[in-house]
């Protein structure tokens, strides 16, 4: 006579979180250098476990964490190509990991000028971006997005915020020229028919410069309207990406009222905010591209 | 001829982030305090301010934030009741808003203890976790999402981890007695049928109180054991929450060796590692519980 | 006939910093935790490391590490008890290592309360604030400081800033009552007389508890006075400390205009700004107390 | 009858913290931005505000946050310059004023690269380095120092660690070749009578070059060794310079074990570890040179 329902388990993954990985390549004179914090979690039949108890299913976290630096030594290569590795191995390896998701932050690091000439075996670490990588599997369906975050942009001038609906609480004066900035984030989403041939690495380089070119054209209306421009820009030059998704705060930067002290401020003298902030996130889709599937799930901050 | 498709807008969102608001309520001597961080993102037809930077249909994200402070004047009461009061408000204002997404986290306040008692008007930040709530609108579905982050805890005995896979990478040796950790972050669904009718504080504190209860309860085989006996314990006793999602790092307590030095450690000498760590999400839900629809949509770290 | 004088070693220290160790005891059912970030840094003669690359003085981090775990076998008992210990083990197992600075983070935990009582060996951190504690020793001079961090307080009324100069670039408007919030950070130098009989624990949450209620007392004309009574009802109580410095921002809680609103805001509702915040460091002694000699060098946000 | 020494006030400094200055200068065109948090703190005569609450000798923290805002009106120059003319200002303008302590971090921004070349008025953050500031004055002293930190530097061979003492808490095994890496953060004195005619933005970057450069060089038997030699080439070449301090964590990278593998590991692929880490600090000092005062007072992490 009991009314409650059944109480049961619903979706779940598990995992190695943030294995800090460093590969030196130092075949030659000349090292080169990858450092990666690499997230492996496996979906599949974990049921046992948590009704039970039972770990027979468990593919131990520490035994995912062996397994990425044991792939590592025969090289990286990109983030996207060694998380695609990674899906592989677990998914064939075991017979109910039936998919997963793993993700990637990688840091680039500049060689140290000096005499003159980039160093052979010693480096200074960028810090312009982070670097990001994930790959979904589920069954036979594999996504893989390529990502960056934390790149702090900025433009003095060229921006304006004008024609916005006043209700009853709208104080905000209209501006025609302002400072703009944000921190970019962005993810794009691979065409998984062009998978196998993209050069990861090569299109990162080639969708961060096109991402801070696109921000420097044109006059904003808005930051929604740099956002898609920026998107659109990337996608009409790389066909093999089917969507790019941003999630980007607007960082206040407020005009100091100098005034009171006999000065004026034509844009010169700035407050930079730290909270609240505008928050702006959209999608730049191809019209008729591939199906996303699960491959947004868990991301926060985009929408 | 072109062959490239379109490219267009997809779903998005906008508003202002982490609007760090306080309330205090005097009416009496004896002061209360709410303390919060809003964030408040519409989403509905944007299309016109994307494409052409017509901002005609932009309520301005400081337009956002006045509203959350005036609203404020009336008081918060819950996190979850002042989300909802948000949501309708921008869903009614506006023709063009269909829906959105509001979040906050709350920071509890214990009163000080002063000459043997709690002082009237002086606090101290309680710390032991956060509280989170997310409120989801869209059309006439609304999803009101209770929850808690940054919830530490240890138990130093009664965990063990045994009877896992061993593959040719794995090294991890079996234990039956180890000390489990884990930051607790867990948040839940309300079925949208009660959502009327609960008290949101209360429920909280007793989930709270539920969570930390059930993870001293039994013997821990796994991680996932524990915190599906935590979600199960939470939801017998609340029949009006259809599903909890929990983000649970494995935090790894490592016995240090000490037979160099001529000493035994039988499980009292540890060092607390950061990284890597084990990372455990899962879901524990109510068979035939109401539809999630885009509730979870954008929450990171929970699948 | 060079021009240019000598270039050679100063002032030098080095060590292994925030080593984490949780130390369990578990000689009953009734578990305890004690749980830490230890820094260990020497002094002495290390000029051959510096200037020739010859190490025969530099003790490793790495074994600096393994003492620390070592001598946590027998307990740590307070975190002061502990640091001296490990400053008496460096400076008479090594000729050349004339002293150091030894510091401690601790992080309190309390017990679960799981069905009416305390249990036995699980455990919730507390997060109310962070324990400090320093021991430099030089020579046989030693300095044994106790403190706190990041215990966020706040008094909702009996705060006022009026009677401040006004100058040319004085725009802010005078108040008798206001919100008045901090973090307040202390440190406190035990007489070196009396280390040998103080009950660290014991003393430590006297201290915090005496901080707490000065807090409340008496209105507050400027954080200044506040600090400063603060200090004096500490030291007014224990005799065994001679001097305590503070190091307390002024984060400020704006009260929202809401007139454009047609509300009023008697100190209702306020926004809580992050950055700039106001910062108020200082000192209260006991006049003819002990010398502080070096016990202050190196700590930050302290004057 | 009292046996209680008097409390007494000490030391004691007040001010507005990391005050967020953003300066565009804009009279051309080619834009240009500085990018700084700045400190104002004040010292002097403030005993009656302290002990009885009066503010007559108070300058409102939110003065000195207008007067930063008012001064760089007329540009910012350089951190150094402008902490300078704060310090002229404040303890010119207030009898009681008689020193205080001025500090500064700037953020360095690149112009995006768009079709070719550096945009005009568009920018992103630089990221290698924060580089800091500090001005102190103390009656009709004033030191000065210019500063860098958060600077990650990696060398992937030509350092090694071997001949250190052995007791018995000693585990490390020698190495002759492994990877170093550290964060630098160094803070370098000016010689008071150099100040006038320095270029400080032109030795920031030299200086930095040079650090940069002296880690590439020579064979490191310690990170103590490779600290020396970095500060002593600076001061080779900067003989405005009269000091330089060091606090640089040792960041150790663990070649893997990958023989359970059946693979080798010739340093290729390591865990960077967070913590516990090395932390080495040293003071590299001109014989003979200027005296520093107090101006190294309240500098964490330096010793």
């Amino acid at each position: 006579m009991t009314t409650k329902s059944n109480i049961i388990l619903g979706a779940n993954q598990y995992g190695k979180a943030e294995v800090r990985l460093v590969k030196i390549t130092r075949d030659t004179e000349r090292h080169s250098i990858e450092d990666l914090s690499v997230t492996s979690q496996l979906r599949g039949d974990f049921q046992a476990a948590h009704l039970e108890g039972d770990n027979a299913h468990v593919v131990a976290t520490d035994t995912q964490k062996n397994t990425i630096y044991s792939l590592a030594r025969d090289g990286v290569g990109s983030p996207e190509a060694f998380l695609q590795r990674l899906a592989e191995h677990f998914t064939t390896s075991f017979d109910w990991v039936t998919g997963g998701r793993w993700a990637a932050e990688s840091y680039a690091w500049d060689r140290i000028q000096a005499n003159g000439t980039g160093h052979n075996h010693s480096f200074v670490r960028n810090g312009q971006e982070v670097r990001t990588a994930v790959v979904v599997k589920d069954g036979n369906a594999t996504h893989v997005l390529g990502g960056l975050k934390d790149m702090t942009v900025l433009k003095s001038t060229e921006s304006g915020f004008v024609g916005y609906p006043k209700d009853k609480y709208t104080t905000l004066a209209e501006t025609t020229d302002r400072v703009m900035s944000t921190d970019v984030a962005a993810r794009w989403r691979y065409n998984p028919g062009a998978v196998a041939t993209v050069d990861f690495n090569k299109a990162y380089d080639d969708v961060k410069a096109l991402l801070l070119e696109g921000f420097t054209e044109d006059y904003s209306h808005a930051l929604q309207q740099t956002l898609f421009d920026m998107g659109k820009k990337v996608m009409d030059a790389h066909e093999e990406i089917d969507e790019i998704k941003f999630s980007m705060p607007n960082k206040h930067h407020f005009v100091v009222d100098l005034s009171p002290f006999g000065q004026d401020n034509p844009g010169e003298v700035l407050f930079a905010a730290d909270r609240p902030y505008g928050l702006i996130e959209a999608t730049v889709v191809r019209e008729n591209g591939s199906d996303a599937g699960n491959a947004w799930e868990g991301m926060a901050g985009f929408c």
